[in-house]
């Protein structure tokens, strides 16, 4: 299985797709097509995402074909060199590939080795679930049951900022929330800027800030980049 | 119908249900005992949630009991003199009333006359679905769909804030998502310390701030309180 979990597109104040174009070309080595799945774009068109996608792609040497322009969504992803899911909303996002069959395909592919690629909503996805989202349910999926590619909960766009004199949650405190309601499942709140990379059944952290482990029962604790984070697997 | 629906519990720096306290007292009149419904309480227990909620209702001369206590919390739904919902989890707290049929209760009984009473969670609950929520969905409700006491949408906790520096959406964007994915369907931004009344088929905003109003196709604009907002309840 090898899986490229992104937790931003962009860095605020850098152009779209930057900070993880150079990893994202690391990762997908000779591959010279990819799926994409832009269903998670709701103020926007998926035509108009399409277009920013392939533009960073482009750089890279890859064209960017994507299922909304396909008849047979679930038979292109089926055929894929590499699936590449990009963020936006998660509940439109997995409302639509639940919809389209795609979670199915992306099941059975990836563990048979095709790469993925996520940012944001699009390593939501990947999860077991869709329960560790910041995205506001905005429509409702069939079910929250997402991809299950890994076995624990990322929470991207982690951030420890909370708006002064605002009385609502915390990250933190709806993080500790869910391993209270699921204390079974670990999370791994991803701050932006960092990327999850798995490959041959390891996972490192790549970026430049730790990240924030959460499981019912412990003190949440910060990992960093070369530590050893398989246990995230078992 | 009269329903007393308060963005937030406590302002930042505030005591709990302090500033909603006074207005509280004035809409329950002269009811004795209310029936709490506390199940958005996630890390902490119900117990401990009906205390705090009866320490204050205790300054107001009212005896709050929670269904949680209670062999047949329906049952004692469908007889109580007002009905008061906590905040907390909004997924937590649906998932449970749809389990013990307690929204199905409240649809009946709010619009016979028995006040309700919501915050945070609370007032989520008494929209038409719960897709405006701010919560992560931490568990899986059997459906989105929520009381229906108002026709319109409330997102609580409504802020103008985002952290420096991150590069998530704001809460205004996440709402402009919102009423693209359900171009019918009005969204009420209700700034904290805010409390919407409504009352013999007419509805009014208390509070020191303006609220937000959201919908397909209009630029998101501001209603002061003062203001007539019945348009709300067409």
């Amino acid at each position: 299985m090898r899986l490229l979990l992104i937790s931003n597109s962009t860095n605020a104040g850098e152009a779209y797709l930057e900070y993880p174009k150079r990893q994202i070309a690391d990762f997908l080595g000779g591959v010279r097509q990819v799926a994409f799945v832009p269903y998670a774009a709701v103020t926007f068109s998926y035509d108009d995402y399409l277009t920013k996608v392939q533009a960073r792609f482009s750089e890279l040497g890859i064209d960017v074909r994507s299922v909304h322009r396909e008849s047979d969504p679930a038979r292109m992803l089926s055929q894929a060199e590499a699936i590449v899911v990009g963020g936006g909303n998660t509940f439109a996002l997995v409302k639509a590939m639940q919809e389209q069959g795609l979670l199915r395909v992306i099941r059975e592919r990836v563990p048979e080795g095709v790469p993925y690629v996520g940012w944001s909503a699009g390593s939501n996805v990947a999860c077991p679930t869709i329960c560790t989202t910041n995205d506001m349910p905005i429509v409702e999926p069939a079910t929250f049951t997402a991809a299950g590619l890994v076995p624990f909960q990322i929470n991207p766009h982690y951030t420890d900022a909370h708006p002064d004199g605002h009385a609502g949650e915390t990250r933190e405190q709806r993080l500790l929330e869910y391993v209270e309601a699921n204390p079974c499942m670990t999370v791994a709140g991803l701050r932006e800027g960092c990327i999850l990379r798995v490959e041959n059944g390891r996972i490192e952290l790549i970026g430049e800030r730790p990240m924030r482990i959460f499981r019912k029962g412990q003190a949440p604790y910060e990992v960093r980049p070369g530590d050893d984070l398989n246990f995230l697997l078992d």
